[in-house]
């Protein structure tokens, strides 16, 4: 099997290097994982880039980061590029693993951070298990799991 | 002919076992069908993980399980999807039944259980009727069916 | 010419047999045309529905019948139905005739049946005359026709 | 070069004979484009509509025309409505000019007439200079230029 | 390697000659970038012709230009272009830079003006960047890069 290989399309617009710290969780925790990057200027323009990844750059899976503002139109912004994710998945039958941040999550910088460094490595977790252990996740199903915030309280049913 | 195949994708997102409950009911009221699970993040990831049990693993219909949350980031989120899970079965001409549960339709944990299990339970049968016996679900047609609670009432036209 | 095969897509969700009202005003008003049924659970399993009743059994056009009730995600729910089954159209070249009463829109069931009645009798005949007889169409075109209550007034310009 | 063919998709939803005025702009405004009209039910209806006159019918360009109500339910139609024609016109790669008249943009029936007949009529002549003139439509590109009022005022940057 | 070719679609609506901006922007930036301008009426048009001068017309990427009014009905139209916009991006594999400018963004038309030629002179440069460039926006990820106003501040995570 020839390594797996995993895009991160990153924006200018986000105030972290949510990138670098997607790269150095997925180069910590595979020893083989290809990581190829993609900026672009906002989250709106994920959608095709992480499309570009998928078929042009024959990636296997892609970690699409964003971190929309406080402002209402930021939130319609964040909506129409999950809708563009979500067909562009359907169009090449690949994951694209969308990690957002939205500045209204937190009610600090400090807060934001934490969430930022939870969520995208939790993510980065997920996107290299749904390729190389899907095993991990399915025994995760329906236990609460959270990214970016504590897990939730899982019950019987 | 040979056997029935469904597919199960189910969230980590979850705190309840939706897929588990789903599969025995399923193979309680089949002695032939065959289940495939697939477990991914979130309910925005079931739209391309349903699409591909549907082309690339033979499924014949899928069940689609997630609980949304409570906030209004959680609704848009269900919204995504929905629009995703009808995309993708225009895109393979086969249905996947959708079993969202709302955290906000229950008062307590006590009703969100009993929800989730009604709701689970009777579309697991929808799924293998439509595939199955589609007359069951014609006699139905028009007569206030509900799954998650009591059925409505129906009158003439 | 081969006689005209129409659909009806309906849902178990409803709580009239709006699918029954349709054919019987189909069977009147045409001595030709053939009817085929096809019920689902609820509305967002219309679209893929009506597809596959153009697609692969070869309907002209489909009448896709629902009655959303009277929440907020009801509201959503028949949003992306909506979506859904003008998409559908758009694949397949063809008119479905989406015939929806939201329970939102009648006082109470008095006013509620009326409102299905004529909703389903006027677009049952819109879609027969759709396929058989546009001119009657185009001779109402811009004339405020309603389907559910009473015709507007028209004005000239 | 073979006639200019412009197709009017309609609505007898419609309180105003739009399309009729759009076929009489039409003419007045070229010795030789052939105008095709297509009615049907409401604006729901229009994006099938329109695709069939661009792709089964030949048109090279497609005026849609309607007449959206004042309560909720119907800005959301329109909002159905519009997103199937810039998808229509996606899968086409041809222009569909939508002319919505809002119900809620008029305080008195007067003034509806007025805007009718003032978008319908611009909106006309825009089709007929995007496929015959388009250096006319360059020319007022950044100017401010309305339909159904009075013009923007422009200025410089 | 032969002339990158850069493609711009604009309105009539807008108020401002923001094609003009773009084009001088790219000239002055590019010795050899070849630049196509198309008009249409308005913002919801803009998705088409993006894709025609994607595909037809042969260019590398496309800019879209418009200034959405002030109304509900804007933000509305608005977002059903960027909906339209993202698909055409999806069907191309290419880039479309959205240049929206919101009349109520600003509080005056000073400020107006000022946004306006922040907004689309950056985001020409960003346009020709990811084609000629793209190592340029990769240093620029993750930094808090806005377009109409001053950069946010960055931080670490």
């Amino acid at each position: 099997m020839s390594a797996v290989k995993i895009g991160i399309a990153e924006t200018m617009f986000a105030r972290a290097d949510m990138g670098g710290l997607a790269e150095k969780t997925l180069k910590e925790n595979s020893a083989s994982a290809k990581v190829l990057r993609y900026a672009v200027p906002g989250i709106k323009d994920l959608p095709v880039a992480a499309k570009k990844l998928l078929e042009e750059m024959g990636c296997d899976i892609v970690i699409a980061l964003g971190m929309p503002g406080k402002e209402e139109i930021d939130r319609m912004c964040a909506h129409e590029a999950s809708m563009g994710l979500i067909q562009a998945q359907l169009l090449c039958n690949k994951h694209i693993i969308e990690v957002f941040v939205h500045e209204s999550e937190a009610n600090n910088e400090k807060e934001l951070r934490e969430i930022l460094r939870d969520r995208v490595i939790k993510h980065a977790l997920n996107a290299l298990h749904i390729i190389e252990r899907p095993e991990l996740l399915q025994r995760k199903a329906g236990t609460g799991q959270r990214q970016g915030k504590e897990n939730a309280v899982a019950f019987e049913i």
